[in-house]
């Protein structure tokens, strides 16, 4: 009946409606029960589940067979870790696929049959849980003994598929890849061609005590190729040119031509390739998502409009005042925007709304979130009034600033003149005290600022709340001090008691002072700036730290099971007795730099890895030559760190700098074009950040994309 | 007379037009004999005396007191340098201080003596020329013994002022300046924020078996300062995590916070800062050249159109046809631009020019040089046009590609042959009979392209040009190589014989056929793209490099003056029986790397420096801590360390960082919108570059800017 079409179409304005909100794509069906699965599918409470999943399957790495629940990684002093018993973790595995399996079905049957097999990521989604519940089976049925676990190396492909800023950015790189291919093909030839110079430069001579460096580095083409690669990431210059340079100067010439060719030119072209494809991503991404909203609310008008049929104005389109009240009601949506959105309803005062004005309407969404402090309360005596005014006056929060400096300095001062003394020596009065101190200001100025703003405006603020947080942190840690050890005297030095020794106590004091000094930041003009352009870095970096999660997790876990066990200590050499250079360890080798707790043993390696992200050091050539030394099955180790440098150091560190620059630049112009307004922060996402430079997509465009759409039949 | 001015002013208009040529300020003295001397002072001769006396007053300091001349700069194996007599080195220097005088007293004179005082750069030249003056007199006066000589710090700042290019890139570097500082006291609060928590948690227990970490790297303040800002360079990351990391896992947590807050993010934040401040940079500076360009133009229109008073026209001053040849026959030019002018001027026909037509006039000078390369020779014989067809072929050109290939990859598999043999076993008769076969081809090829061509068109193409060259060289080199040693023939192994052993013979002729191979970069077009790209990038960078020449004296010099003599030899370790690890040598420090060659001893350390640019992994704690350990005056060291790396390695990368960025940008855009044109090269400047987007300066700018000339007064 009518009734139902009536009850459909509304129902389908909402749904296009939140899909504008969350900028979604609408190619969905669009029947009721769909509609209902849709809703269900994307509330909050579905994907706070599916996500959940995802962070549980991913996490299991850690407690998984060979786990991290050791203190150490150290293969010296590392204890037995517990592992859980089999069958625990792939319960928990199979209860997240299980997850999976609803999810992909949902989604598919959403999008609809046809356009599933279009989609490479639903079948790409739907092969992963193939293989990894076929890889579950045979783990169970060998009870969990088996070393190869192919699942755990797709685990992270469900961290990917979930996110359409993931999938985006993927993209992005992808298209990249064929310029940075040209430019790592360059880098090879460069390579090799200099290999081959430093084979016939560095040739075995007949006087065998001149040969040094055909010794050490040059010995045959894998050698050569893997000290020229291993300059190229700087790690071993200058040791590898002190042989041949000690010969003779001109060989550095060689080795100079190498770094200036390789490093400053090459590698750097590589960001600048990087950044000149990133240049347009943010704007382009930003733009299609403009497009994906327009999309969603045009659709919106359009089955509205199909709702009653005037046959007075067929030429134009209008919507009812009433059915858009009836929809709004039904959307979830910022309330904020709800209200604005109605009042300005309200205000036009027609019955029927143009396509236009309907547009008009929804670009509430777009504006920019104001954010308004609560007032400061009135007070009557004159005293709290003058109090009101010397608490909220800059040079009070200068003089806070200073108090805290002091705080750094007095803590520095003590750390300097306690460097060299014995623990018994040392006397914790003197910090004690004027820690004790220092605290009671921060709390005075906590109270004061409170009085003079109300304790709703003060917490407005975030650099309040950070103050607070942490005074009042501190003031419970100095109480509880106080409570077991008592007041400092002169030799304060009382015996462990309770959970923390006193000693250890005041080093936590003095680590939560020094982070609170962080709270000077919004105070220097310029600092300000770089902390939030960091800040909003990361915001728009959360895809780019999924995909490299994403490329972490599968190199950790492909390094396990490579490497595992490939690290064993000496035989007989005890942890504390291993004294440098006693005559057994070469020097520089991986015993001697007792790299023990960098091995592949558990997941943890993860921590290594980011650690090695910065891998223009990357001890390359001494881990390899270890593993290779050690264990033959190892013979991959080289590819996998070359691989691993490659994707970790060269690529993402280039990606992200192309990010910073994009971020940072727009950042900058920005600046000189607005002043920031005193009272009122605005929250700025990267949607608004753009948004004089965006394209409003045009009603042709948007009406093109609704015939396509696969399941909505429009009737004009 | 009005000859005599007439002459003036046809004078006045010569130079104006070659300072428009040469993109020179107009701003200086205009009479006749100031005029002469003028252009005299600008003319080649006088230019290429002031360029060779800056060449050798720099080039001295290699042949001065730690003079350079020695094989090696190990302090093991050197012995004593040859030191020039006191005052062969000091003489030059005076004759090269009197010709800058010279230069300084000329400069001052033609830009007037009111201009001289505001000149800053001017006032500097003076003042540098006093002190190394009376630096030079004291020299003299204690023999040549005294051991710190300022003028030796001093000199590179003639280098500095003679390059307008080189001021202008240290202006732009100066008001980059607030910025960088911003970012460089970033990280010193990063820095020293993370120190005061370094101690904290890596404090001394009372348990000293566990404080391992504390012993090592954060025994007192300067020692953890030091350890975590060469963290920051990445040098000693893994091993200053090591300790910590091996007590508990968690450790590697303030390590990563550190690397990735101070590494990933402040670094990269300069890097963007630098290249957002020299973005408009190379636009700037182009577009300043070219007001310098229409300025001297316009000035010479002005003074030519005062040469004859005709009442009839002063609302519009004209330039007769007559003056302007007249004056076109005295300037000096590019030929192919006079030839091209005075075309354009026979065709216009008219007799009297407007300032419009004379600047029209001059736009030659901005054209692209075509350079249009000689036709190919016409044969009759149909054996010769095919012969000629075939050669000219593009497959005949990809065939010599496969051959060079061929020859890299036999070379190639003889090398990785031969690596383990004995030099005794070697055979050189198989590398010797296939060099020889494919050095044939190279000339059968040579001589084929230059039948095709025509030797003119042959060596109009740079790839040609190297081939050939390199082809003629490896003949002679055959040849030679031939008549001392025979033909070759299986045991072919003869003795030493002549300049150089057959091995070395064969090794030379290997190598240049290795650098033969680059021939392939221009078939390959990416590759193509980035070498123009990086060549392009090479003239631009030419007063960056001056720049850096300038820093690298001065702190090699410094360098000297500071640890001269401080590297030396371990009193009875015999150079070669030097074993690693024998018991007295402790891993990791400056003795057991074999350091040696790396000492302040000698102005050939400025190669040290330079293979050290690319910094990031700087041995700055080893060396700093050997310093230190050796002699007591070294105290310096670390301070002069630290600010060698930050302005070489993080101001000076991130620069060159920001201009390739830069360029490479510009020439991406660029190659899109034009396919490049088969037979016509262009020879493109960074003028060129930019035309597209340079603005035209207003006749209002003009006349206002000529107004303002110190010197010149126009009747209008």
């Amino acid at each position: 009946g009518t009734g139902a079409d009536n009850d459909l179409y509304i129902n389908q304005a909402v749904v296009f409606i939140e899909d504008a909100i969350q900028y979604r794509s609408i190619n969905h069906r669009v029947d009721s029960r769909s509609l209902w699965l849709y809703r269900w599918y994307y509330s909050r409470a579905c994907q706070w589940i599916l996500s959940l999943t995802i962070t549980i399957i991913l996490a299991l790495a850690f407690i998984e067979k060979p786990s991290s629940l050791t203190i150490t990684s150290d293969v010296r002093y590392r204890l037995p870790a517990w592992n859980p018993p089999c069958g625990l973790t792939e319960s928990i595995e199979l209860l997240c696929l299980l997850v999976f399996m609803v999810d992909v079905s949902v989604k598919s049957y959403l999008i609809g049959w046809e356009e599933f097999w279009k989609n490479k990521w639903l079948v790409a989604y739907i092969l992963t849980l193939i293989v990894s519940l076929a890889d579950w089976i045979v783990s169970l049925s060998f009870f969990c003994t088996e070393d190869v676990r192919i699942r755990r190396i797709l685990r992270p492909f469900f961290l990917l598929q979930n996110s359409s800023m993931m999938k985006k950015t993927l993209k992005s790189i992808n298209s990249t890849l064929p310029e940075m291919a040209s430019v790592v093909l360059l880098l090879a030839v460069h390579l090799s061609l200099f290999t081959m110079f430093a084979m016939l430069l560095f040739a075995r001579t007949k006087d065998g005590q001149q040969d040094k460096e055909w010794v050490v580095y040059f010995r045959n083409l894998p050698d050569s190729l893997t000290s020229l690669l291993v300059l190229l990431t700087t790690a071993n210059n200058p040791d590898v040119m002190i042989p041949a340079y000690s010969k003779n100067r001109a060989y550095s010439i060689f080795f100079i031509l190498f770094t200036v060719l390789g490093n400053l030119f090459l590698m750097n072209l590589l960001t600048a390739i990087i950044y000149n494809q990133f240049r347009g991503y943010l704007l382009k991404s930003v733009q299609s998502s403009l497009f994906r909203r327009r999309l969603g609310i045009r659709a919106a008008f359009e089955v509205l409009s199909s709702l009653r049929e005037t046959p007075a104005n067929t030429q134009q389109p209008h919507v009812s005042f009433g059915a858009l009240v009836q929809v709004l009601q039904k959307v979830e949506m910022d309330s904020r925007c709800k209200q604005a959105i109605m009042r300005s309803l309200e205000m036009c005062s027609c019955d029927q709304l143009s396509a236009a004005q309907f547009q008009k309407l929804f670009e509430e969404l777009d504006k920019d979130a104001i954010k308004q402090h609560p007032p400061s309360p009135e007070y009557q005596s004159s005293f709290m009034q003058k109090m009101q005014f010397a608490s909220g006056h800059p040079y009070f929060g200068y003089l806070g600033n200073v108090v805290a400096l002091a705080n750094i300095v007095s803590i520095c001062v003590v750390l300097v003149m306690d460097a060299d003394k014995q623990p018994s020596e040392r006397d914790d009065f003197f910090l004690g005290a004027i820690n004790c101190f220092f605290i009671l200001y921060y709390l005075l100025e906590m109270l004061l600022k409170i009085l003079a703003m109300g304790l709703k405006r003060y917490l407005s603020y975030p650099s309040n709340r950070f103050d607070g947080l942490l005074t009042v942190i501190l003031l419970v840690l100095e109480v509880a001090t106080f409570a077991v050890y008592g007041f400092p005297h002169p030799g304060w030095r009382p015996e462990f008691l309770g959970l923390l020794s006193l000693w250890d106590m005041v080093r936590l004091v003095n680590m939560l002072i020094v982070f609170r000094f962080l709270r000077i930041i919004p105070n220097m003009k310029f600092m300000a700036l770089v902390v939030t352009t960091l800040l909003d870095l990361v915001k728009n970096l959360r895809a780019f730290a999924g995909i490299l999660v994403v490329v972490f997790y599968a190199f950790a876990i492909t390094g396990i099971m490579l490497f595992k066990g490939a690290v064993v200590p000496l035989g007989n050499i005890s942890a504390v007795n291993t004294t440098y250079g006693n005559g057994t360890l070469q020097c520089g080798t991986y015993e001697q730099l007792e790299y023990w707790p960098n091995n592949f043993d558990d997941f943890a390696v993860m921590k290594n890895v980011i650690s090695w992200l910065s891998l223009v050091t990357f001890r390359l050539r001494l881990f390899t030559a270890y593993l290779l030394s050690v264990n033959l099955i190892c013979r991959w180790a080289k590819i996998y760190f070359v691989a691993w440098w490659l994707i970790s150091s060269v690529i993402w560190v280039n990606l992200f700098v192309a990010l910073l620059l994009e971020n940072f630049i727009h950042k900058w112009d920005r600046r000189c074009h607005r002043e920031p307004i005193s009272d009122i922060e605005y929250q700025r996402t990267v949607e608004l950040m753009f948004r004089d430079v965006l394209e409003e997509p045009t009603e042709e465009e948007l009406m093109e994309k609704l015939h396509q759409h696969p399941h909505l039949q429009l009737c004009r």
